[in-house]
């Protein structure tokens, strides 16, 4: 085959580097997967229960493309209406369209140095200019710092992959202070213990809320992800979703979330567990030495004085337990461990206590 | 709430007109769908059944990002390597990427005048230079008309609305006359009759051939699509696809994917079925004074000498039977029909009868 290689690219893709997500092991490679911020837990058995139901000859349909009732679903559990809400295939589509529909704006956004990764590549694939904000030595958002001129600010909370919260009346410091701006806050984590800016979507006609069905839900495995905002910024974000593909969630996914949503036991329940596995490993890691930044999420970022953080991730892998290493400035010697079962949670406490006496 | 209305918008957003697809009826209301040419048959029993297996906890966890065993699968079934493979949530979503990732040039490209409406839309939204070639009187392609300076081609092949194919030996002509460009050509409805391009891509470095799971393989509501071409395409594609979404096709699509495109018996049985169909149709709409284009889809594009378009489609709304009008220059007097099963055939000649008798 005569290769052109990359003439025929368009020069949108040339020098775009794209985001890498953590190591998905092989089926079947038995491992202790604290690496992406998965669930430990199954989703709830009422949804296992309705996915089962929509298995059926109905799937040769193409699914509302407007996903109508579980907006619906969503809204009326916010006190808000379906115009309110946007919905997409994972945070990752929603967060991209928003970047495109309302971050691509005369002025540089801005958000912190250390966040979530693939929020510059969002700017390299639109062509959005950008700037960041250092957290301060702490690792915390400096809501102050965020008071110039910008086209938009995206800030995690709570903060990945730090897991530091910031409160309610920071984000409307943040929303007051740049009124003409939208301000997005990707919640991802929000349940596992932060404070959710939903209630300030009323509020707020600058205000963009978005969360995922991935963490909290147990459904990383189905891809559903909702943004909640004024109808203004909902329609813009329908305008591009609407432009790149009339059907984002298929008809499983719409019906599993839906039940995950209903099913709010369940969702307390292993929001719960996985708050207090959080916190008595942040109880134990200290013991064998390790820096613990205080998380609100369902992982810690933590830190060894004595040893490096690629090393210890790569020991770690050796001995069957994945966790995320970022090789980047400031956070080399972080591990983000994902908060596992207790049981998993008490294996790498032990295999970090074997690792650490060598 | 105070509105600011569109003033948060990206420039990109305002004047975006998007695409609309076939109206989808509420859950239960009883109607003969023929209007988004969805497969008359349900997904394949193995299909259905390896989904039901895939309902269990593993949906907490994130899908392979790559969908290696998909794409493996495919690859090996047409001579070529996971490498020539790309996948995505939909075929709109596979040409999105493929437009921002290959045809944003410094030419305009090419296409039908008449085809796939979403093409513009792309175009619109990513800020490409596009010029329309008028089919000839007949809504043929005529191959030559495209052996101009160009930025790329797209076609459909079989051509939508129309059914009207053109074979290998054109499609050759359109890669040789223009051996810098990306040819991509978008087989949605290939398996109806029509030859697919894809046993061209080991020989052509610039075609991209796009299929959908939605028809022949009855998995509308999934959301399943795959491009084949050469590495370096597939790399332009994945390069803006992991810079949008690392993950677009869930556990389930990918399960139900390749369990439907293993099942081979039931594919061409089901296929061979609906190509009967849309024969026995397009025999018997002459009866009715319709002009019948010659279509290797799995919908027929029909006009009536003394009745408009529109009022026909509305007439058969009215009557339960749904079917898709275009309000477009050259066509707005054509319906599109869906194949539906033998009975829903019969019920639509029936009724059209009945509503020209009036």
């Amino acid at each position: 085959m005569k290769q052109l290689d990359r003439e025929l690219w368009s020069d949108a893709v040339r020098g775009l580097v794209p985001y890498r997500p953590g190591e998905q092991p092989s089926p079947g490679e038995r491992v202790i997967k604290l690496n992406t911020n998965e669930n430990p837990y199954p989703p709830s058995p009422a949804c296992l229960s309705a996915l089962r139901e929509g298995i059926n000859a109905d799937l040769r349909l193409y699914p509302d493309p407007e996903g109508r009732r579980l907006k619906e679903t969503i809204a009326a559990a916010y006190g808000l209406g379906a115009e309110n809400i946007f919905l997409g295939n994972g945070s990752d589509e929603v967060l991209a369209h928003a970047f495109l529909a309302l971050l691509k704006q005369g002025r540089p956004i801005l958000f912190p140095d250390i966040t979530y990764s693939f929020y510059p590549v969002y700017c390299a694939l639109y062509g959005i200019a950008y700037e960041t904000i250092p957290l301060d030595g702490a690792f915390q958002v400096i809501v102050a710092d965020y008071d110039r001129p910008n086209g938009g600010i995206v800030l995690a909370n709570p903060n990945a992959p730090t897991g530091i919260a910031i409160g309610l009346a920071q984000i409307r410091s943040l929303l007051e202070q740049s009124p003409r701006s939208v301000v997005l806050v990707d919640e991802a984590y929000v349940d596992f213990g932060a404070e959710s800016a939903v209630p300030l979507v009323a509020e707020y006609p600058n205000l963009l809320v978005v969360q995922t069905y991935s963490k909290s839900r147990a459904l990383a495995g189905l891809r559903i992800s909702m943004a909640c905002g004024a109808p203004s910024l909902v329609t813009a974000l329908n305008t591009v979703k609407n432009s790149f593909n009339s059907y984002p969630l298929d008809r499983l996914a719409l019906i599993g979330a839906e039940a995950a949503f209903r099913d709010k036991e369940y969702f307390h329940n292993t929001c719960r567990r996985i708050m207090e596995s959080r916190e008595w490993l942040a109880g134990k890691l200290p013991d064998l030495g390790f820096e613990v930044l205080p998380s609100r999420a369902n992982f810690l970022f933590v830190r060894h004085p004595s040893r490096r953080g690629g090393e210890l991730q790569h020991r770690l892998r050796q001995r069957g337990i994945l966790v995320r290493h970022f090789p980047a400035p400031r956070i080399e010697d972080f591990l983000r461990i994902s908060i596992g079962t207790p049981e998993e949670c008490r294996t790498l406490v032990e295999t970090l206590g074997e690792i650490l006496a060598h």
